[in-house]
């Protein structure tokens, strides 16, 4: 089932108006939680984050956060939703083709689950990436449906034969195409400070919570694309790939090509986080 | 009647999928024709960079430029328009959500005609424009679904109390959210050249023609912000707004506040290309 105008419907009977504004310009933000045993996880960090991607592109959310809640829970109990994700959009409604706002928008919120497991294979093996510039726009902290580079570099990304892109915006390593980037670097852990140039991911912020406990010095500093050579060991950060190790940038290994045993420690940790070690 | 999924229906039967990558991603390319007497105008132009859009996103249009020609020569007929535009669109088509592109993408094609007069008084009159930093992605050349950025300046813009904005990066002027700039200045045409920071636009190029046809001297080069004082006239080109003067920046009357003869000329010129006068 799917939520829908207000409604729990079957997948079937949810059609998108041609003059929806998410159809035309991309004029709309969304959020994918994590469904752990049945439950979001972090949930209050999506929230804030919907909230604040709303705020900015001005749509005005057609529930009260409370109310989201529930419904998302209704959701999830609806589609008997033990282990996945829950997508939610919100665009902001229908009108004729026009740039300017609708004068009284009604916004089109949709949201639906998708079972999935854990990345387990990934997450123990490790993942390879390739460099690209970040040619996105100056809102990357926005979560909206202007998603057209993301896709771009992934399958990018794919055709030359690796599994994600590291972006870097003139030099500066930025993030993935839909995680965060980290590195270890004498024992330390380096991220791109959360501004306008990345998403600030939920799960970023649960992992730099989980290195500070576990004593591990942590930068929110700008680094650049020459420094990925000295890493000993990198890893991307998302609701999805948890925290999943890179094992090779442009056809180099990082340190011996392996998982690092900072990562494990993260990844380890993380787990206990979640409610599984 | 609206062209979609080959077939001509009334709007009324498009129902956009959810799945669709266009609704998900912004994942799909545009074009706005001008019709002018029954006839779609600068066809060539259009197709053109239609092809080069798609091209450049990976995304394989669903008819050739001969067979997407007779339809919407057909689409026009249907619907008896005179005077307006043509909108067409073409997204990936639709798959579960997921990043990479789908492994047999069946393009998802929609067109519309809207009956539209010239904007004959702003283009006696003039507009007025505030400027704003551009922040758009790095590849403005291609007409994509991805029009947040444009949006939120335009509505910004109108917020101002100004009807457009005027964009600069890093203080380099590039153009508006939905045309192209130019300035006179010591009686000679100044644009942003057409590099990946602006729209090509087709009436940017019937214009240039035109100014060089009337002797002008013509400079496809950038220009900074602070060159705007010095402006003697200018103007905005796109393809609903033809020429149309800008007669204050930022609440600072452009010359006197009043179009200026160049642009008067230019206009001239534009109406007998177009077979008005």
């Amino acid at each position: 089932m799917y939520l829908y105008q207000h409604q729990f419907v079957p997948k079937e009977e949810v059609a998108i108006s041609p003059d929806d504004r998410g159809y035309y310009f991309g004029d709309g933000i969304y959020e994918v939680f994590r469904v752990y045993n049945g439950e979001l996880f972090e949930a209050e960090g999506h929230y804030r984050r919907l909230e604040k991607s709303a705020a900015d592109v001005r749509i005005c959310l057609p529930y009260s956060i409370k109310e989201l809640h529930e419904k998302l829970i209704e959701l999830i109990q609806l589609n008997h939703l033990q282990e996945g994700t829950v997508y939610i959009q919100v665009t902001r409604g229908s009108a004729l083709r026009s740039h300017p706002f609708p004068s009284q928008p009604e916004p089109v919120l949709m949201a639906f689950t998708t079972e999935m497991q854990r990345p387990i294979h990934k997450m123990d093996q490790g993942i390879t990436a390739v460099t690209a510039d970040d040619i996105r726009w100056l809102r990357c902290d926005l979560k909206t449906l202007n998603l057209l580079p993301n896709v771009m570099a992934k399958q990018d990304a794919l055709d030359r034969g690796a599994d994600d892109v590291i972006w870097h915006r003139n030099g500066t390593i930025t993030e993935c195409s839909a995680s965060n980037f980290m590195l270890i670097k004498n024992g330390e852990l380096w991220t791109h400070p959360a501004n306008n140039l990345i998403l600030h991911g939920i799960t970023r912020d649960v992992v730099l919570k989980l290195a500070r406990q576990l004593q591990l010095e942590v930068h929110e500093t700008p680094f650049l694309l020459d420094e990925l050579k000295l890493a000993e060991e990198a890893f991307i950060t998302g609701t999805t790939v948890e925290i999943t190790p890179v094992i090779s940038i442009d056809n180099v290994p990082i340190a011996q090509g392996l998982p690092g045993p900072i990562t494990r420690q993260l990844q380890q940790a993380f787990r206990k986080h979640i409610g599984l070690a």
